[in-house]
């Protein structure tokens, strides 16, 4: 199946919003096999909608269209769809009570008015999507092979409609399954990657195997393809067990499509490892400033496991919260070695803790990246000098991540 | 001018990338007078772009192509220019010799191929346009009052190329001058906005004005067109005063271009006035867990300002950091206005500081949003009440504005 993505806005050609249909879409469809061939935005603009769908046609047999189903004048992706294929409209009475519900609970001020009836309105034969989280339905229309495919365009109406019904209907035309997993190492750079499985990446037929860079991250994705589930998953395992015997240590998170690909899931993950051990924890941050904690806490159910968290941003804040000398500040300035060893160890020895993190380091400046990991667990202390590199913000990210794979792998040891 | 945007690679149809490169210049371009009627994206094929090409010129005299121009038999963006137009090519010394430093500098284990030289081939009678930020220089291409501009896919290249000699040299084909200023509005909703000042929205020519809203955020564009920047300025200023008679109170931050667009400015705004004024503030965040404190780290220089920062996210923590009477937690629990008050009262007596912020409150469960602000100056100490609506992530962030905002309103004072 070749297929033609269109996102309809006059907002997206004034670069008033970024088009994050697209690209989620665009992943999704070659997921499951689907060939994208081009991605068009035009305007809200009659004329030109139809020209592309013509188009379009040409070298596809499925347009999928996102955008333009508001209740507004404006609105014309149905109206041109319909036109396109000859057919004529009918109110549709599920989708006018429907509407008619949700504007009245949502919207307490709202009158209804016959822009709100528009958006019922659908072109006989079509099919009707439901949409769980707006007023618009979605439209599939099909015609002697081809089909226009009808979603909203605001991203959480488009993606629920996207996954509950849109999806498993391209999926039925098919008789191949599709099946991704993905794998996410920490500490290890994508070329040392890429060179490291260069023969998995060079002969690659089923599954492929794709690799994604992230900020101190790299994502492996491995997609299958054959008649049954049972066959997808067993060639992704079987390629999965071969890259981690090649790299198997900087593998932390191994998981099926649902794991976030644009947000790292290491801090998800040390929460969990976190809450579920029972493992108390304290947290003292100079260049990070709250970052690390605040990564925690974005966690449910994290609150019986951090114990303390401390912002020692100033050297007076390290002196006064945390005790450290102020002769080992001069001695060696407040980014050394011995100023990340004495906030772990005093931060351990005010909490009864399993686990405490001191950060210190440069984020900007001359010597920007050198950063001081001070790791406790139980006992034991050590510092892990590293040198990162980027703007603050990269820098600042990198230490968090190395913070919490440390403390994940002690958790594993 | 009528211009469309195509944006050409096989990644970007994919989805492994999201294209950030339309959004921006259809931003900037619509900034300037530039009719955008469309965005298209292909996949490195040739025989594709020039029918993209093709149809593209017959409604717009401009096309400008981001991608494509790296150094791989895939990159065909410039051999498809230059056949579109009939031309040959020739080495361009220049280039040659700053691509061989630029190969040599960064990747010392290079090797120098054929494949670099490519992108020093230029086609006959084009503009070389310098890439400062990589290797691939920038191309127009003129023929008959048609041209067709080629940028470098990497954004970092691709916007530093566009504001250095794109920008400048489509302003030059027109005669006239096109500047924008933001204005930055906190605490008032996009729809009430909208409202009150519907007659200038509604009475807008020149200068058109466009409302944009963020989390808790809304952000109006003012842009003027006219033969000098003279004009075009005090035009904008008149405008801008017409909307500070009427919303003026909600007014953070006027700017030109420069300010951006995607990310807050409140916590770099607060964090610039609290150094300038030498104030020092100490921070206790609960449901926050140290993002109030990290944003203001995100700012060189605070360390003068920022004496603590503490993540009280459990009642122990909050007893132990704090003082907080077990009294208080039992009889109006940790989301109370009282344990705010506390929290607030105890931090600053701790420290000897202007300024010292509190927050608790819930950012799921049954009450989700509900947030108790603790705000003290100089011996004054009062507790906001906020709910918030969303989910974890936005109410946290509408906790770390609104306590950024009373912070700039105190100081305004």
């Amino acid at each position: 199946m070749n297929a033609e993505l269109i996102s309809v806005g006059t907002e997206l050609l004034l670069g008033d919003i970024t088009n994050t249909n697209t690209v989620y879409l665009s992943k999704e469809l070659a997921n499951i096999g689907i060939n994208i061939f081009k991605h068009t935005t035009v305007g809200d603009n009659k004329e030109r909608l139809l020209r592309t769908f013509d188009r379009a046609f040409n070298s596809s047999d499925t347009i999928i269209v996102t955008g333009g189903l508001g209740p507004t004048d404006d609105d014309i992706t149905k109206e041109c769809a319909a036109e396109y294929f000859g057919r004529d409209f009918y109110l549709d009475e599920y989708s006018w009570e429907k509407i008619k519900n949700y504007v009245t609970k949502y919207n307490k001020n709202n009158v209804l008015t016959n822009n709100n009836k528009k958006q019922a309105l659908i072109p006989e034969g079509a099919i009707i999507v439901e949409n769980f989280c707006g007023t618009a339905p979605g439209i599939i229309l099909e015609d002697n092979g081809r089909r226009i495919i009808l979603m909203p365009g605001p991203p959480r109406e488009m993606k629920d409609m996207f996954i509950k019904s849109i999806k498993p209907y391209l999926q039925k035309l098919s008789n191949k399954k599709f099946i991704s997993k993905y794998v996410r190492l920490y500490g290890i750079g994508e070329s040392l990657l890429e060179d490291k499985i260069k023969h998995i990446l060079d002969t690659q037929t089923n599954p492929t195997v794709a690799l994604y860079a992230k900020t101190g991250e790299v994502l492996i994705r491995i997609t299958a393809s054959g008649d049954n589930e049972d066959f997808c998953n067993k060639i992704i395992d079987e390629k999965i067990s071969e890259i981690k015997d090649i790299v198997g240590e900087y593998i932390y998170l191994v998981g099926d499509e649902s794991i976030s690909e644009s947000q790292s899931e290491l801090s998800s993950l040390v929460s969990k490892m976190l809450i579920e051990g029972n493992f108390k924890i304290a947290i003292a941050e100079s260049l990070t400033g709250g970052l690390l904690t605040s990564q925690l806490v974005d966690n449910s159910g994290i609150s019986s496991s951090l114990v303390e968290g401390l912002v020692c941003y100033s050297d007076d804040s390290k002196i006064k919260n945390l005790n450290i000398s102020k002769d080992t500040l001069e001695k060696y300035t407040a980014v050394s070695e011995q100023v990340a060893y004495e906030m772990v160890n005093n931060l351990a020895k005010k909490n009864n803790v399993d686990f405490a993190i001191s950060t210190t380091g440069y984020a900007d400046g001359e010597s920007a990246g050198l950063v001081y990991i001070g790791i406790y667990n139980r006992g034991n202390i050590y510092v892990k000098e590293c040198q990162f590199t980027g703007d603050r913000n990269r820098i600042r990210d990198r230490v968090v991540k190395e913070s919490l794979n440390e403390i994940r792998k002690i958790i594993l040891l």
